[in-house]
């Protein structure tokens, strides 16, 4: 499919106006806008400006409230809890990170969770926050569920990402960012469109069954845990999306399992719900937690250059977490972004609908 | 291969014999015998009473400790250093446990990373002491390299487990212990006896082909990260790995990639090592720290129970992690513990040397 490639400012004042529109001051926004985008530059065009007009619709069915009034409700020395008030979790993620900032300045870490938000764009983004401060991040969220659990022929895991930010002395940051599934449900959604199938192991169908049919998810069936199946450790990869989960959710009194609201407003919110719209888990680590900054730093890029120095299979490289999407922001912010047909298709209908220019 | 069943206070006190001669104090061999018997209780063999003998020639060659003075050196309000002293990790990571714990009394959430270590058992054991102040246990280790990252022909990473422990109100815990490789390396050890082949995903040759013969870790091959391939993820299981071997290693300043020291004492240490020892990682987190005990732990009930609930493959149903390792620890406090005849062969030669009675 031929893309169209347009300038990242061309986007990013087209997001701006609209989310001006729905109603958000003029700070959240310009901040609900560099979040969003900052997934099209780093080449995750899944959570990026392909769902501005998903948070649009969410808003028009009342479950995005554009004025939030975000609030923390519990606290320790070196945690709390933030109630998002229905906020878009794109403003909501990165006051939690700042407040696990702010803990961990007094106390070493700080630790956030939080109830009542919705979707967040790219978990890297709020746990490279506490880089500025000299701090490690590490950001949760759960998802709607998309995903069985090893055995199940039930959803009850979103993709639940793990995003943990590590920075170095006078090496770029270590900065890993991944859901705990095999497969990313934007690489199924391109295959889907170009009628290909799946490789092994990415879904199941309606009774469990490892399917490479891409319509799978429509038919019941669902994503895997990393792993796949339980003879390639899908147990651990369900661990993994449970923990997120329970960190997520259950710690701070939001929905989990079946009953995460899913993101597009035309399916109905799960019956009797189990606490208040998604959750989101935060932390924030100083780099002098554990012995003085200078060491910690220099330790990290040596260990950044032994893994860089790797002896590698042959035309391939060692790649250190987050470097490939690094590549791409210096790429995309110099020659813009590259958009689907259909993402330009929704975005022009967007426009029409909330009467802004699009893209001029 | 034949077992023989030995009742688990036999094999109780003939440990604690044979740590006693090396000089361990009472406490200390007591405490130590039981974390090392606890991996056979669960059913994870291969780190149970089968590492007795390692241990003791870690103390002959001089890298273990019988008595360390094992001291924090570095701390904040949430956060803690130990220094384990060459002491066995299977007294210090319980040690780190209770300062992480002692800490969560009094900031909501305590984190200690300790360096000058060496193999604590399993994870789950120590995550699992948080369970009975009412908390949320971590434990995070670093070990041996066996594992290529992601295009790597040389191992960097060991199999650096996660364990996670969180209780519920009228549920078991809700225990999580796995390693970050796809296959864990005691049941690459069985098919290798066995003569047998590895499933595909589990091993790469030498030249980081994946491979099926066990006997390709002997022959420059590596164990992959959880994903098997880059296809099926394998890039997250690298990441988590290594973000087990900052958070262990790096955070404390013990060894950390290549320069991890073995278990095994014939295999000689690295050379110009980066830290001390190996290194750990513990967490606890309060109940109470997110919202009030009592809302938490009865959500984590229900979270339980939707799980074990959950619609399931024909003849299979969805475990909770923990589950199964419960109720192998039920049955063998019943009927004993099954060992290997090469086990026993094994403990028989160490029963000799040390002039300790055979389980007698």
């Amino acid at each position: 499919m031929q893309t169209i490639t347009f300038p990242y400012q061309q986007l990013f004042t087209f997001t701006e106006n609209i989310f001006r529109c729905i109603g958000f001051s003029e700070e959240n926004y310009t901040l609900a806008t560099k979040v969003l985008l900052q997934a099209d530059l780093r080449g995750i065009d899944s959570h990026g400006i392909a769902r501005l007009s998903g948070y649009v619709r969410l808003w028009e069915a009342g479950r995005l409230n554009a004025k939030p009034n975000m609030q923390v409700i519990y606290e320790t020395p070196s945690t709390a809890t933030l109630n998002g008030d229905t906020g878009v979790g794109l403003i909501i993620a990165p006051k939690a990170m700042q407040i696990a900032i702010t803990k961990a300045k007094q106390c070493g870490t700080g630790w956030v969770a939080v109830k009542n938000s919705n979707h967040f764009g790219i978990a890297g983004y709020h746990a490279m926050l506490a880089l500025e401060e000299n701090m490690i991040g590490i950001a949760l969220t759960n998802a709607s569920p998309l995903v069985a659990p090893t055995f199940s022929t039930e959803r009850l895991l979103g993709t639940n990402p793990i995003a943990v930010a590590i920075p170095a002395l006078t090496q770029e940051p270590f900065v890993a960012d991944f859901a705990t599934t095999t497969a990313a449900n934007g690489k199924l959604e391109i295959l889907e469109r170009k009628g290909e199938n799946a490789p092994w192991g990415w879904l199941q169908d309606a009774e469990g069954n490892i399917t490479t049919d891409t319509q799978a998810r429509k038919k019941g069936g669902a994503l895997l845990p990393l792993g796949s199946d339980y003879e390639h450790g899908s147990h651990k990869g369900y661990c993994l999306g449970a923990i997120v989960d329970i960190f997520s959710a259950v710690f701070s009194g939001a929905n989990y399992a079946s009953w995460v609201p899913p993101f597009v407003s035309y399916l109905p919110l799960p019956q009797n719900p189990v606490g208040e719209g998604i959750g989101h888990f935060f932390g924030a680590i100083r780099v002098d937690a554990f012995r003085p900054a200078e060491e910690f730093l220099k330790e990290m890029d040596n260990w950044i250059l032994r893994f860089k120095n790797a002896k590698a299979i042959e035309g391939k490289k060692v790649l250190i977490p987050g470097e490939p999407e690094r590549e791409q922001e210096k790429l995309r912010i110099q020659n813009g972004i590259p958009l689907m047909p259909s993402v330009i298709e929704d975005l022009k209908q967007l426009a029409e609908k909330m009467k802004v220019d699009f893209l001029s």
